[in-house]
């Protein structure tokens, strides 16, 4: 037993470099970052992937922690190999075991700083409840969809992504590495206030949880027909309502939204999700009291020593 | 001898995926983009490395028409036999030859709408100038880099860069789409004036021709030490002087340019050019008055049969 510590994991994807730069920087200058005394370790993901300018080797390291790959021995993946080493260093049983994870990406949407929560755990939900009183940040609660799985943060008992965009893949940009300090001191100052048990929760959390995925149209051959309309472009967490173009053609046709329900897109076109079949996603706005239980788990995990 | 013919050529780079999409759009739909009549073939630069999603497989495709490459047997590079293979498919003695060629690409970089024609051969200019005489688009005329040669374009008798951007690697843009479809329509409808010698040139050309490029500051190490300041993000083809601000660390110092002379920075942050070790390029403007063998140049090229 080594005591709370927080594992921060840059570059879980090879191509989001911005994250592994600020590490980079951050060795040579242990002041760059306020850690509020919480002990850290770092670690870049995909180290491999980085280096060779991709997002991934042999396939996604964020969807690579799923139990029927780190149970099997069979793949030969780098990936699968590299999540079950993750999780002999950083892993609850593992060498330096830590307790928390915070995965730093970002994204060719236009998320803004905002955070994915994978699931309604109670831990990960009263953290992002603290930051996101501190900075007023969106989430995205990332739930009941079986084509996606595996997240890295599901490994953890606590986890939560860093999503920040819009930044093209493989470039560094002076205001995401901001963001990303920003959003990384904030959980450092709410993780410091639950370890001092100084720390006062919010009434309620606001969470964009997700209703379902929606692919570009495309031909009998797979290849893409309609591009992202102009008006949606860049408009990730703002309502659409019956009507709203969505995609456009090279010839200008148009296809709407056409369900009632007024939903709010985000992940709109991210580069990465294309090969996914995802060209944009849907969310609802969903306010939920912060539960006792949230604020017990949190303590528990934090203040175990 | 088959007439005049335009090479058209989109994804020399397989992560710059707009003018391949809209390649594919176009072969289905023939009245997309009016040629003016002008006889077009179509050709996906680099296939490969488009299928796998990257700039290229073993080295750059446009950097790969240099002559110590194309006369050398030894080089095993997929790009230098795509190089080779193009040319004689297209080159002047190919099995289809084209006389002028219309390389499409795209960047991370501020560029808008613009042409790059590479030195002063009298066909490019004559034809940049009717392009900017219709569009107003600016041209970065790149000559006198001996670090970076073998480009595409100059393997034909003519021919020019159409460079459109911001937009990151591998993502669709309905934008891009539509200032790629503007920008080509503009060549076929001058190449068609030409051929009809009903062209009327402007009386002078404006260039920004290259001066030499910035590469990021680095460590020993050959790590990047700061990255693109906000301030100068986005701001190509903005005149900068002394005192202005370049590059910013992680912790906020500046590095700002020092000389005397009013300089024009283009390709400002481009992901593919941190490789290249080049942050950004300068430029100074050069207004030229349009040449009587500019003209008689294109008119021999186009109207030789």
């Amino acid at each position: 037993m080594t005591g709370f510590q927080v594992l921060l994991v840059a570059g879980t994807h090879g191509n989001e470099i911005n994250a592994p730069w600020l590490f980079d920087q951050w060795s040579r200058q242990p002041e760059l970052i306020k850690t509020n005394q919480i002990r850290v370790c770092r670690v870049l993901g995909n180290p491999q992937a980085l280096q060779a300018g991709k997002r991934y080797l042999d396939c996604d390291l964020n969807r690579s922690f799923a139990s029927e790959y780190l149970l099997s021995s069979s793949s030969q993946d780098y990936e699968v190999h590299r999540a079950r080493e993750l999780l002999a260093l950083h892993g609850q049983e593992g060498s330096s075991p830590c307790q928390l994870v915070i995965d730093l990406h970002s994204t060719t949407s236009s998320m803004g700083s905002s955070l994915v929560v994978y699931g309604r755990r109670a831990s990960d939900l009263g953290l992002a409840s603290l930051i996101q009183a501190q900075l007023g940040i969106p989430i995205y609660l990332y739930e009941g969809d079986q084509t996606q799985k595996g997240f890295l943060v599901e490994s953890w008992p606590c986890g939560v992504v860093i999503e920040i965009g819009p930044v093209p893949q493989s470039l560094l940009l002076a205001r995401i590495i901001d963001q990303t300090i920003l959003t990384l001191e904030a959980c450092f100052k709410q993780i410091a206030r639950i370890k001092s048990r100084t720390i006062d929760f919010p009434s309620q959390l606001i969470v964009h949880s997700h209703i379902g995925s929606l692919d570009f149209p495309r031909d009998t051959n797979g290849n893409i027909k309609y591009c992202i309309h102009p008006s949606l472009q860049g408009q990730d967490w703002k309502p659409i309502q019956k009507g709203a173009p969505l995609f456009i053609s090279s010839i200008g046709d148009t296809i709407y939204y056409e369900n009632d329900e007024t939903i709010i897109p985000v992940f709109i076109n991210e580069a990465a999700y294309i090969e996914k079949h995802i060209a944009m996603s849907f969310t609802k706005k969903e306010v939920l009291p912060v539960l006792d239980e949230w604020k017990d788990s949190l303590d528990l995990l934090i203040n175990q020593d």
